[in-house]
């Protein structure tokens, strides 16, 4: 006992955590994680060839039947195409990761996860166990995730390099068998999932293993808690790597490094457990999507909405953009994420290392979410306030109560006075501040109003609706 | 003499013009031309297949031998690849010409020119002068010229639809062979620029020709005169077609309905004869170049500064995108129409039917250009006042005067009073304006300062002097 | 006048062939060509892509529409895929012009015709006249027709080089137009068909001009008589070029230096001047066709029945192959040509230089074909006779009367006397002759039996009745 | 024990081989496949579509960079092309497992062995064990495998149908990497050969199982004794089922119904066991070469020379044809195979059902082998005799003796006499007899003459010593 404490306290603990959930949920999350707040999702794959509807391109034609994909086939390609037949255009021959390192770096973003294997099954990693369905052995001839990590790792290494990676297959025939037998047999979990997993591991040391394609099975026939004691225990990334919570049927919201719950996940209310917003720049596809006119791209705006209502409840928020076929994050994506990289650049402060404060958003004008930091309230302001006048329903202002607007650096502090419905603040002349969107104030020495009753619903901005295809 | 009279009143004088320039410039520029302000240039061909450096691929590759395209064919393509073996994978398929005219209309454009056949020779149309290296021959199969000006002509009739055409090709060996004879047979001309002129002219009835492609020859050899002639006289759109100045070695800036000039033409000063300031979003490329990063693309303050620039000096603008080899306006593209859509829905009004006024850009105030309309003289200003504060030097309140600001429709007139330098203006809070990037004063009953020598040297914004690969 | 004389005598008179058919007809038949006897012809082009059906393939798809093409079109490519896009896929990786130069001397062929262009217009040679339509510009990226030329005169300089023009092309507007105007205009003649039949000529020096597609319209509109004047009077061929009869309607089988009348033209009786049958190795077509199984190749057998009847009557025979879109001769193609050279290494004596007998075919026995060369007649027999005891109805002894069998030369001369059927000639045994397949009789000092009525009509074994596609 | 007899009596007896050699060699050979003789051999893969060099292209081209491999890669395809990007052109367009049936059938073959899978992995039908790597995923989409079954069993039921099956494959990870452990480990035959051989086996039912690739490890590593204990015992061609000698290193020519000891196996003296001669119709490839000239294909009288030569000595001729890419057998193959058609339709009585004789070639004269049956004994003749005088010195004839000529069945019975050197045979005329190229004597009542020593060594026609890439 004496031992195993001191193993710990040295960090040499090597069993430290058993193959159940109960066990695993007892490890801390790594540090870095919720400081790091925003993310980058970046689907890439051999859909990135028809980069037609969606990443669930395979399955919606030949899986759902779904006429636009059928019809897409028949206009314009030969009889007898294949899904498979797509990879030798899979050429990547734009593929610069040291560009696409400084992309990430100019977003503001913290980390990046990148799609390892999607539920084509295809690896952007030669893997020894996807023979003829990796970017080595057919399209681009090329170690696709391990170019990026080593670009990242080596140009920008404060951002955390991540993997997604999708459990199942959709019409791989083994996954098939297992699941026609109900799950009682392993085959594919033992031959595929599993060794590939642990390959991916060693070979490149994500920081986020990012599961995904659980949900038709249980964690059981996945060998989940077996895989995730291994990693927190023995592999080369048991100090620093985070999970999320897809591990099969009934797990997500309930057990990992913190939850997604489902795609676009975005409550509205704090969240006693960490959690990630993981949402798309592009409102319908994951994955690159030729037939998406600009007005199917989110605005800055939404973007830094989604943001701020995220990291008010406890979220990360990881953004989604879907390179192509060819090797390119399309310029509108870069535009977005050099755009939020700019807003962070003055309003970081409230986002990076930031807690939620007692309140999320505000309880008076709508628009307005809450971070904190040591003695510092911030306020982000989605909207600018009529007469340049902001009316604060949850702060109270002290004694020593001061208030300054990020990228306003050179004025005085803002003004501002207690009045019957809360705290007035005076805005500076718009046309004096730097950024621009959004704004942020930090306040000192304020106190929150008391919490009457936990908020329980969600009553903001509402999320798009409009989300057609979720990622699944 | 009685008769031409009547006759020119009718409209009905058939043999106006004499194919000389002397006579081709007596007439008039059809009204609609100048009031219409913004086109929308479009450079699509078989180099949106390559989509690699510029539209002038052909000739960089395999005219000039430029080591970065070498590189690329010889990095991406079987040895022996030609040129006109891109041509079956200009498939367009996602080509839409509705929906680009939507684009087209939400940017507040009057116009379009699309290149009916850029110097690679491959024309857009049918042409029956350039069998099997036309869109219906190989490739698209499609009318891709007919089908947009059969959309623009039906969806957005106030969308005047004009065609751009190269009068020479790189690579025709009937050009060369004409070429290597200093001009002196006219083979090429009589076969293949002129048939198809007519032909193009005659099926599709564009009221733009926008002539390039003629610098090695004198108009001469082009038969430029003989084409305008039967263009203004004949042809079914001559009573209200413009066309540009391309027409031979030494004509541009000194004859046509319009000047270009140069590409990227644009003054900075006051010019005496109509002309246009063609230009584009990406900064190094009129055709699709994948290899450009969205910090390639100019921002819309910068395209709105080009605008105010050039029609404060009596220049249209020809804003150019490069549609995909699949059929799309990249949405980096759209966007920028977009923006600059927005920005025309609230301050059209000082551009549309405008005219240039007394002086071009303020005389005290960098960032400002004039343009006026009746009474109303407008002020663009391309950069926020301190504290709000404007002082313009160039105009002179009066009595009468009145100045309000385009988009603030619901607030009061502005407060103004004359000092010593000039007529200052107060601006309203830029959190109570409609518009972004760029602002309109419209002033009524103002004078102009005296002008004391007229402007002669460009003193303002100076235009984007990183642009490398000229249209030629 | 002398001086006229004069000149012709002295083979100088330049301008000796008016462009009149009583002109041309006046200049005699090289005899390189009446030497001869056996020719290649070669179909190549890009028909040889979709290699299926027949090198009409074009025609039969988007002129006819046959079924059988558009399906299968329709079953192999996507749609919208047009004959142009075929181009970039004639790659032509295997061609080896020394190889293909190997196997026609090794078919004992004394020249060769290779197609340098189609009705589809596509050119293997690099025609100023043909831009993006030839062989340089797209596909195989090299000059076929000047690689084989330059290989032919190299390696078999005993080979004549020969080449195929199609005047018309099927679906070039140029020629649609004049076709629509019948043939009143020239266009088509004037900008494509002559320039480059002079071109070609000049560059290649071909000693045939193969002319063809020459039916729709009259010889006037072709000019026909103009270039056979300059080919005769002033090419760098005119001393040793001949030329068929296809020069515009009705001249076929009445002009040319030597007559094909048809396709398969096999007429069984002697013909008053030089012919030509041009047939083909496989039965239905004369471009490569993947959809042909062996047996719808002729035997060596059929093969050497048609030589033997055709040079009896004063044809030479031109055998067509069709090499594929990768450069090759196929080898059931290649091993025809290779056993009909072997029969020639042993009977060649019997066709080079011969010439036809009184008699063509014999009377008595079928199967037996007559040619003659100074003192000696040919009997080619196409069938062993039974018991070895051959009956000749229309040869006599004579007291001087030898006889020989070519491939026998170790024997003796035959045993033969005369009985009052004819000539009787005792074979030597079948297992002791050199040759197979067909046979030859070398008979000194025999008389032609008396010809009572001259041979009218084909009473012989016929042609192929079952070749369907005729190359017209 | 008597349990044992009855269900063996019976054919009840499942478990009736042990998965041991000792055991598995008691199983006596079924009767067909020593009465067929004639088999076709076909080798259709991925291979087909580069159909250069060999079918070992993968390996030549990445295994041992031969360096013409790597030139036609470098010269023909893009770089960073590789071989499963091969695999969307193998697309059968022409296939027709009918038509295919058709010329196995008029080849006088007797069954047909398909490669099902060859070394590169790549299954003709879709096995579940090789996703995206086999025929309907990749390709053809198509079973290609099945489909040909279908046929042979609809149309020419009197063809047994087979299938070659190799065990090892070069590039597949997971073989490598039991092969690094020095086949320790057995994953691979696990997880794919064994898994794909039962699935073969019980989906089309094969009656010959060519087993190949098996020469890296032993039989142990490979399960071989197992599979055919089921094989043999089990599954659903227990009774009829043959299987060659390629299962482990050292198994050839030691175990399995027959044996095939090595490519091109033909050793010209009577084998005590079974046994195959697996030959090529190309001499230098199993695949199809398109760089093969007609010279490279052996003749039909090299062809029924290795005939007679192998079933003389007991064997089987198993001749290989290579399909190509798109479906066809090639030309020249289908020749060849019909010529052997024809022959055999004269021959066959002397092949089908034939047995060894006394002895197997002539000791007096050379190119002279013996087969027989009941009371006859054939002498087949691969040279017509000088003066049609044969002299055999290993028959002697009796007071019985009748020889006959097949294909002179008009004839009267030859006549002949012993002399001294041995029995001598009057030919009939070569040209009254119906065969060509070999020939066969059916003779009665005749006496083998004294065996002194058994033969040893191989004395007669060497077989072809320029093949140069064996089939491994």
């Amino acid at each position: 006992m004496l031992l195993t404490v001191l193993l710990c306290t040295l960090g040499l603990a090597k069993a430290g955590y058993e193959p159940t959930w109960a066990s695993l949920d007892t490890r801390p999350l790594p540090t870095w994680y919720d400081e790091a707040k925003v993310g980058i999702f970046l689907h890439w794959g051999v859909f990135s060839v028809p980069s037609f509807g969606s990443e669930w391109f395979w399955q919606h034609w030949q899986g759902a039947h779904i006429q636009a994909y059928v019809d897409f086939m028949k206009k314009n390609y030969r009889p007898n195409f294949t899904y498979q037949d797509f990879a030798p255009q899979f050429t990547a021959e734009f593929y610069d990761p040291y560009k696409w390192a400084q992309v990430l770096n100019a977003s503001g973003a913290r980390y990046v996860v990148l799609t390892s294997k999607h539920h084509e099954g295809y690896t952007l990693w030669p893997s020894r166990y996807s023979w003829g369905w990796n970017a080595v052995d057919v399209g681009p001839k090329r170690d696709l995730l391990g170019d990026l990590q080593l670009a990242i790792r080596t140009l920008t290494p404060h951002i955390h390099f991540g993997l997604y990676h999708s459990m199942y297959e959709w019409f791989n025939p083994l996954y098939l068998q297992d699941k026609a037998m109900h799950f009682q047999t392993q085959n594919f979990v033992k031959r595929k999932t599993m060794p590939e997993l642990y390959e991916v591991v060693n070979q490149y040391k994500p920081e986020v293993v990012w599961s995904d394609g659980d949900w038709e099975a249980e964690d059981k026939y996945w060998n989940s808690t077996g895989f995730l004691a291994w990693l927190f225990n023995e592999s080369p990334v048991k100090d620093t790597v985070v999970v999320n919570d897809r591990w099969g049927r009934g797990i997500p919201c309930h057990h990992g490094s913190y939850y997604t719950c489902s795609d676009h996940y975005n409550p509205g209310v704090l969240q006693p457990h960490k959690w990630e917003n993981c949402m798309t720049l592009d409102k319908r596809s994951w994955g690159y999507r030729r037939n998406a006119p600009a007005t199917d791209y989110i605005t800055i705006h939404d973007l830094l909405t989604e943001l701020a209502m995220t990291i008010s409840c406890r979220g990360n928020i990881l953004i989604n953009a879907g390179p192509t076929h060819d090797g390119r994050i399309p310029p509108i994506m870069e535009e977005r994420l050099r755009q939020l990289g700019s807003w962070l650049d003055i309003n970081g402060e409230a986002v990076y290392q930031s807690q939620p404060w007692t309140h999320q958003n505000d309880s008076l004008t709508p628009g307005i979410w809450y971070t904190s930091k040591g003695d510092a309230v911030y306020a982000i302001v989605l909207k600018w306030p009529q007469a340049g006048i902001l009316t604060l329903g949850s702060a109270l202002a002290t004694a020593s109560t001061s208030i300054s607007f990020l990228g306003y650096s050179s004025g005085p502090p803002l003004r501002y006075r207690m009045v019957k419905k809360g705290l007035q603040v005076v805005f500076p002349p718009m046309s004096e501040v730097k950024g621009q969107w959004v704004w942020v104030l930090a306040m000192r020495g304020v106190n929150p109003t008391p919490l009457l009753t936990p908020p329980q619903t969600f009553m903001s901005e509402p999320s798009h609706s409009n989300f057609i295809h979720f990622m699944q």
